[in-house]
């Protein structure tokens, strides 16, 4: 028997037109440090169509790409509505790529065209003279003109749409059609191109909508924290504009005082931000009262969320904190940590604290090193592997035997974690990062988020440096309140009891900063150069027995 | 520029496998009449593998026809996991076909194994001999050992399913393998096939989890009133398993007073019904009072809800009624009257007076009898036209040609209606329940309401009947409370003012009751041939100026 359904693709389209159309009054708000704009999605919608006839006329054809180098602004929402729609790929770009990644991935992905912030024009501006296939720039903000050393044409954003007609009906796609590119951030190697297709974000967009995930709903107000360069802000570009949703784009103004600002004026409903976005806006708090009270949920990832953070969320302004998880490969929603329904109270904050179940859609699982399945039983700790439809099977011009997926086609992540009876998922680290002591494999982030809730400690970090007799050891290294400074000694011995001892670092290192990548997280490949070898000696302030208890 | 999404489709395996896999202690509530029986999801998706295990052990192969003749009870809901699972076809057939239709549709779509509640068995036996294909009877209850005529096997529907282990991992399936077939009750000849894919399955699925759409969840507790022979009785058996809400089936036992019981003891939280439901509930209500204040929401469609309804179940209960219209052919949601975020109070019950906006994936439009858009300014009336990935794009074994697709690829739905700047559909009518009157359109649907809202009546009826004058005049049949029975001159002249005079009706005919299709609907065909020609001068009690004021 024959299905009669009929050959409907899935596509971007979708969401650009139904928001377009069943939406207009929703509201894209800018913020540029200072006041507020309020732009109806009407309008919003409409300069988006006359983007793309700008790009149609510029020359970029149905699959060619378009570069954003931009924080999160409206013209940077136009770029996500129009340059999909039309058929072409949008490569959003990491605006915090060190030069020679950036160039190589503006020449690796080909963009022809690129959509710089004006302020952000400076260090994009250095790798043009390299990239002779970049044939037009254009400026969202005071533009210079022309720049040195770069061949092509330079354009005024706004000058060039208000020169175009709003473009009528869009081409027809397949759904498997690409929409996007995202690199990695590639703490290993070069960066690595993730390459979604309409299919993949209309289905990500869909399932953000779900009750039981994001339930991005026409009555939110999105405060649009992560950066829309990275995966693509968790989508909300995308599943907002579908929902209808009220965006407030808040530039890069992501600073605690501006947040605060902005959250205060415009009441937002439902933001996604990482952890360390969360305490810089709770020590904020402390400093001075902030008013967090309007969000119905903040959905934290990115880095593993601590129960104590979800508890001081929930005491400063009685806001839930859903975990999530994802990666650049997968769009990125992938599992989320509502509690069972039955979680009551305090009962509820250990659930909150795992990295959470898949979300309707998505398949993980644990595998032992030979990719056999491991039993989920909380207990076992594994590689974790998933499926599902928006998830990436490979990179973009890579060697397909370089796929990451094993040979039943799951996607391998580099994070290793347990699996619970009721599906909950606790990622405990990346592979790479663990620490393999005596035979044992030692979380460096369950180690990490156990230091950061000690007292007088506001940051950690745990990487494994060399040990003549374990083969690897822990070495902590952690900021402190400089009020209160407590003692690494005294620090080792509030983790007794909570941790096994063999788990327990003898090697401690205070310092004053951590350093992050691209993306905001702690920077373990920096850490490793830096206490490789022969520093080590220099910077550990405290040595206990090595191995000692293990 | 390639995709680099896997290539994962979409399948009911991934409803089946989340359910059991995350939400193993959700519950499916099943009632005799009396009492209750709580089965574990664990339970039930064990069950349906050892159903999935029988039926391939039975000889039903892949893409193969299971017929299901049956209630809401848990054998039915385990067919619907099991049998597209297992990749062959579930075939919901309506119990309340009339015999010769019903053996047209198991003929017709060669199911091989049906299933029956014992309760049904005789309706069905009745056809069995005319059916030599049907090589199986599985009979849920009591089972009479052999059925005169039939020549496969009879067998009883636990002693089967204990007679095999669960099976074990499903076959690998496309997404455009047909999961379920649903014939539409066909008001004009014999009823035709609308074949499920499993991606349509699926996609409808999660957006009937979507926060503006029913926003199924974990925490809901779904009483399942459409019948599961009908459009998937909304879908909720797939979204309510893959969301793991609890479910409460009760069976045949839809009348008012056992629904009331059935609400007091299990609290459910989300319903759908149908406007008729509702009704005899509020007059059981009223009556003796019950309580439907477990309800976070009750959607309500299959025929237009008014605005009195909405009302009245807001005042009883608190509980918001939310509008819904679809098809068979549309899975079957497709537009829903959430009112505009920033409506409130009355004004919010005109909204959801309203057939309602598309959900997401779904396109909606009017166009005239050439197919040629028309404009959407709350005005216009035309001929409704479809489009969507789980929308049918024909019907089985019918000639493409025969397609109900226009040239552009949208479907005709039949139905007439407006669509209002901000994206609101209201259908008034199926075009053949049109009265054409002297060049114009008049609405059945609203002239249906209108009189309905009266006081004294109870449901009303209005139908075309032939005008020497006017080519087309409406006759309203109405069903009068015994009480008050207020004369047809008295209630036609309450609708002056509300309707344009050559809208109201001047034939008027007081019926005992209102003849209704299989699915529950007012059987106009019915009422059509009975009122044609000759008998109208008899029955009509009440006649005022042909035409007058057209």
């Amino acid at each position: 028997m024959d299905s009669t359904m009929m050959d409907h693709p899935l596509s971007t389209q979708m969401i650009f037109e139904r928001g377009e159309r069943l939406f207009a009054s929703s509201r894209i708000i800018g913020f540029d440090g200072a006041t507020t704009t309020v732009t109806p999605y009407a309008q919003v919608a409409k300069r988006a169509r006359r983007l793309a006839s700008a790009l149609s006329a510029l020359g970029l054809r149905q699959g060619e790409v378009l570069g954003t180098y931009c924080w999160n602004t409206q013209a940077h929402l136009e770029a996500y509505l129009a340059v999909p729609a039309m058929g072409c790929v949008l490569h959003t770009l990491n605006v915090r790529l060190p030069a020679p990644h950036l160039e190589f991935v503006i020449g690796h992905a080909d963009d022809r065209v690129l959509l710089v912030d004006a302020p952000l024009l400076e260090a994009l501006a250095a790798v043009l003279p390299a990239l002779p296939r970049v044939e037009h720039l254009i400026v969202n903000g005071p533009s210079p003109g022309n720049i040195a050393g770069f061949r092509g044409r330079v354009h005024d954003y706004e000058a060039l749409i208000a020169g175009h007609e709003p473009m009528g009906a869009f081409p027809q796609l397949r759904e498997s059609d690409a929409a996007a590119v995202c690199y990695t951030s590639g703490t290993t190697g070069l960066p690595k191109g993730v390459v979604y297709s309409h299919r993949s974000v209309f289905l990500h967009s869909l399932a953000s909508m779900a009750a039981d995930c994001f339930a991005i709903s026409n009555r939110d107000r999105i405060l649009m924290v992560p950066p829309m360069f990275h995966a693509n802000a968790w989508g909300m570009p995308f599943s907002g504009w579908l929902a209808g949703s009220d965006m407030i784009l808040p530039g890069r103004f992501l600073q605690p005082d501006n947040l605060a600002r902005l959250i205060a004026a415009e009441r937002p409903t439902l933001m996604a931000a990482v952890p360390t976005i969360l305490n810089d806006l709770l020590q904020a708090h402390a400093r001075a009262p902030i008013d967090l009270s309007s969000f119905r949920t903040i959905v934290s990832g990115g880095s593993a969320v601590s129960s104590t953070l979800i508890e001081r969320v929930k005491a400063a302004w009685g806001v839930d904190v859903v975990q999530g998880w994802g990666m650049t490969e997968t769009s990125p929603m992938c599992v989320l940590s509502f509690p069972p329904r039955d979680a009551k109270g305090a009962d509820e904050v250990q659930w909150r604290a795992k990295s959470g179940r898949p979300v309707p859609g998505m398949h993980v699982r644990i595998v032992d090193d030979a990719d056999q399945p491991l039993p989920e039983d909380g207990e076992t700790t594994g590689h974790l592997q998933l499926k599902g439809p928006w998830v990436s099977g490979g990179y973009l011009r890579e060697a397909p035997d370089a796929a990451p997926l094993t040979a039943d086609g799951w996607l391998r992540t580099g994070d290793v974690g347990r699996i619970d009876e009721l599906g909950f998922v606790q990622i405990t680290d990346r592979a790479k990062d663990l620490i393999k002591s005596g035979g044992e494999w030692i979380s460096s982030v369950e180690l990490e988020i156990g230091i950061a809730a000690l007292d007088g400690v506001i940051e950690a970090a745990v990487i494994a440096v060399p040990d003549p007799r374990w083969e690897e050891r822990p070495l902590a290294l952690v900021v402190l309140d400089q009020t209160t400074r407590p003692e690494p000694a005294a620090l080792r011995a509030e983790l007794l009891g909570r941790f096994a001892r063999y788990m327990i670092p003898e090697y401690w290192a205070i310092v004053e900063t951590l350093p992050r990548t691209s993306v905001g997280k702690i920077d373990k490949k920096q850490l490793r150069e830096k206490f490789d070898g022969g520093d080590l000696s220099i910077l550990v302030e405290s040595r206990f027995g090595a191995g000692e208890g293990n």
